[in-house]
């Protein structure tokens, strides 16, 4: 336990409470979301509905867009026939399914407001119903545009991490560094990071844990144009001097980044967040260089070899 | 009152004026909301609509498109039956009543422009209202489109608080204390807090209003995952210190707390007010445990338990 | 000319030249815009069209649709005209004028995708036209949508400004003053003012230009939920200590005002900019209360008096 | 080499890297676009697409749609010819090819909801296809109004830079210059530049990129409403004192020009960055002017001469 020479150490309390981690628990989960369960709170609640219809995958979203409209499409359908589908001019059908049939695509006509008119409403019901129905098929449409906008649109960065951190020589001493890079062909710039270190000690007797924000060679940069080796020197000021993979092991060690950087093609400010366990941290290892030059003599960048390390020399 | 010995401290003056409050009033509502009305303006602005659109309940707002779908339909109906109903052809109707909702029907298919067709404009005139009507009907659409998306996508905040102070034991002295958690599923970060003491006091013979920010114990935290007791501890540098609960009674004390947050699913800075007025200062109590461990040892949040308090130790 | 006392005092540059100015000129106008004329750019740029869309008012604004949307059903329905009125199926017209104006509502009814069918295009060439102009109905549609929810979510902030400033009595000496609200009902939050003050001047013998930023009693208030009267005293750290209007007058003086508040329903940065001429400083005045109470004790902002001023003492 | 003296002066490490760059070779293309190929990416992923469909050209953007719309006509075509035209009523086409028109044409009728009604389906599986169809039109319709808002809305700078920097007279020194404007008719307040000069210097014995932060006489002004000169002192701290245009050269200079600003518009932050090679700095040259007056003593600000240099005296 390295906690007598860290006791000077500055230590930040970011919010994340100081219970002790149990073997194979994490504060964060490897795509930067808590890992928290949440009761108490009501089922369903407009602002959440949007956030899920806005997060969640595009495969889902349509599912749940197509499933939509065969539900409403049904339910006004009943409504047709049970109004009489006598009032439905111009529907062929002759069997109580083919009413339905006949019912349920004069709704799909009407909500989606194509309105052939091949089939068209008589009496003052089913005339009252359709007319309301073409209303909902606006603020519906209304809806499904805002929520197609509001996918696209969401800024959200892709920053893409190496799969592991290394312990590499740095300047005499060694770093404990990770590599970034940006996951889309837009421009970041402005680009912040912070390293937190958490572990279990013991403090007065009782297993707590603790978070030691990461001094780093640097932790802003202009522009993210190529990737970025991100660099905590292991010096006497860090809380990592000295200590053994044992014992990072043993404190359930968990190194979390927080990153920031302006969107330029949004405008807006976007983050994102990682995590590293202990058992993500490689030795005497350092990044394999992912910068290369074509025939022009043009900078690649390979982003496949983003994770790519090699023994330290 | 315990003015002099305040004398020295900061006291910040943050624009809400210094009349004295008088008994059952409060300087801001408990919504954070503040507690003034205004006048001299003129009644309708579009600036202000689009606010009041946007803010109001989902029930009110359906409620209002659907009423205001009903007028623009009558109104056109009206125009087509004083224009002659016999350009409207393939109208059934025979009496007066009959040729209302002909033209009423006419109007919703022509504005939501679902346009069946059984019905169709002839004639000049109608055909010119028709065809204006269809124009309107986008337009209308499109207003709607923009309303639904604005309310939906409005960044807003949903920060739970306890409904009452306490003032608990805090390291040796006392400090006091409001819990707070997020009240949605998003991700808020770098959230902050102001809590600011506002009491009636006699100063220079007049009863005024005075405002003293609380120093904090923290006053941001870098991501709120659990929830947060937001402490000031009541210290010999405190406005509270010595203070007894029939002084601040007697003060028509109020506590408002400002809060700053970055909401991570809109990339925006979202901001939250609350205030607590002297009967919701509970002594001698504290914050019973929120949280617990599921039987996979996943920690658990639950939010119904916000505000549940006992007696301190 | 208060040349000499000045010359010590902080002149902040800020890019707007140096220039001196004549007679009834003004760096920027009442409003806040520049007084700037500009050529050499391009006639058209559909940023700029988006900008100009976006802030007209919206009398024009609803003017512009209607005359789009006259002309382009005028274009289409000589498109159909000239390929032959036979290919409208069910167009009823007999004379030349007849077939326009049947061409002309059955393009009315693509365009807006009402589509009622009494009449419909056959042949090859029509239906293409057609099948273009449905298309185009679209776009349109989906523009003018754009276009309705960017005029209405534009976050704009409306402070209201008193129409003159006052040099009235404050803290034993005198102090330069105008007062502002929100003329909207929204909430600001965070305002931070700037005043600065231009005048002509002869510096080493050549008329020049010349700015001062002005010290503010107050430049940042929390939350503007009343008025809000901005102070710079006229101590003799100011430039303004011991000049007459005459002087002020002489030099073309203006006062720039730069507002710079959070809107909170918006969530979003908003400006707001301001100018007082020489002309409007009024000596020996001060601002008239502009707060009351109603029968409940309940705080009254009459924006009405925003620019009421009365004798100082 | 100017190394030995640069020593000791300020180098910043903004994340480009140290590679030294070849003849003809620069680090940012003139536009400010980073001068890297990326690879190792997946290649279609929907957040980019996004980023393309916004950030192409409207000719291209237009065409893109249009061709969009005869694919999916054509498809769905083929879709309703092989169910069996006999289930599109209405459809006059004899031949096979007249049945493939009028079902196209039926197709667009139906994605654009214009639905004339003169061709309507029958049959289960073809009033499938056409329900299924309308919805898409719906969804296509909704993309298309999140794009086109997407493209008008996104807040772009667009700074005119000058061709050319100059090396000018500046308080008995000289001043490494350029001038830039705004080229669109929107507010652009609190705009900030960085200068960045870089250069191909033999370090430790090796050739390598050293990028060096450049003082400027001023690095912020409050609004940009005429033009602004942004001037870089050749003092003895500058990088560049005592430097030839010849040793330029050889070193394959470039200097990155950084702008932030607000635009007082869409209250938002945009950037804008640019890059002069050093065969675009003109010596012993400086801007002429590009203000004028016109009868009225109005301010004209000519964009067109934003270039223009003329020779120092």
């Amino acid at each position: 336990m390295a906690f007598i020479k860290r006791k000077n150490q500055h230590e930040d309390d970011l919010g994340f409470g100081n219970r002790p981690m149990g073997k194979d628990q994490r504060m964060m989960n490897a795509d930067g979301t808590s890992n928290v369960k949440r009761t108490g709170l009501p089922i369903f609640s407009s602002d959440d509905t949007y956030n899920w219809l806005i997060s969640m995958s595009w495969r889902k979203f349509m599912f749940i867009i197509l499933v939509a409209y065969l539900i409403i499409n049904i339910l006004f359908a009943l409504i047709y026939v049970s109004i009489g589908i006598e009032n439905l001019n111009g529907a062929p059908g002759i069997t109580a399914r083919d009413h339905f049939f006949d019912a349920f695509f004069f709704s799909a006509q009407t909500i989606s407001t194509v309105g052939y008119g091949h089939i068209s409403p008589t009496g003052f019901i089913t005339s009252c119903v359709a007319a309301f129905e073409s209303m909902l098929g606006l603020l519906a449409f209304a809806l499904a545009t805002g929520l197609l906008y509001g996918r696209f649109s969401r800024p959200n960065a892709k920053i893409l991490y190496s799969k592991q951190m290394v312990v590499a020589p740095y300047k005499g001493i060694t770093g404990l560094m990770f590599r970034l890079a940006n996951g889309r062909n837009n421009q970041l710039i402005e680009i912040e990071v912070q390293m937190v270190f958490t572990i279990n000690e013991v403090v007065e007797g009782k297993k707590t844990r603790r978070f030691f924000p990461l001094a780093l060679e640097r932790s802003k940069i202009g522009l993210l144009s190529l990737s970025w080796t991100v660099v905590h020197p292991i010096d006497e000021n860090s809380p990592l001097f000295g200590m053994t993979n044992e014992e990072m092991i043993d404190g359930e060690t968990e190194v979390l980044i927080l990153i920031q950087a302006f969107d330029d093609t949004f405008s807006q400010t976007v983050h994102s967040r990682a995590s590293y366990l202990d058992d993500h941290i490689i030795y005497n290892s350092r990044f394999a260089s992912i910068l290369s030059q074509d025939e022009n003599g043009v900078t690649i960048l390979d982003l496949a070899k983003l994770s790519s390390i090699e023994p330290a020399a």
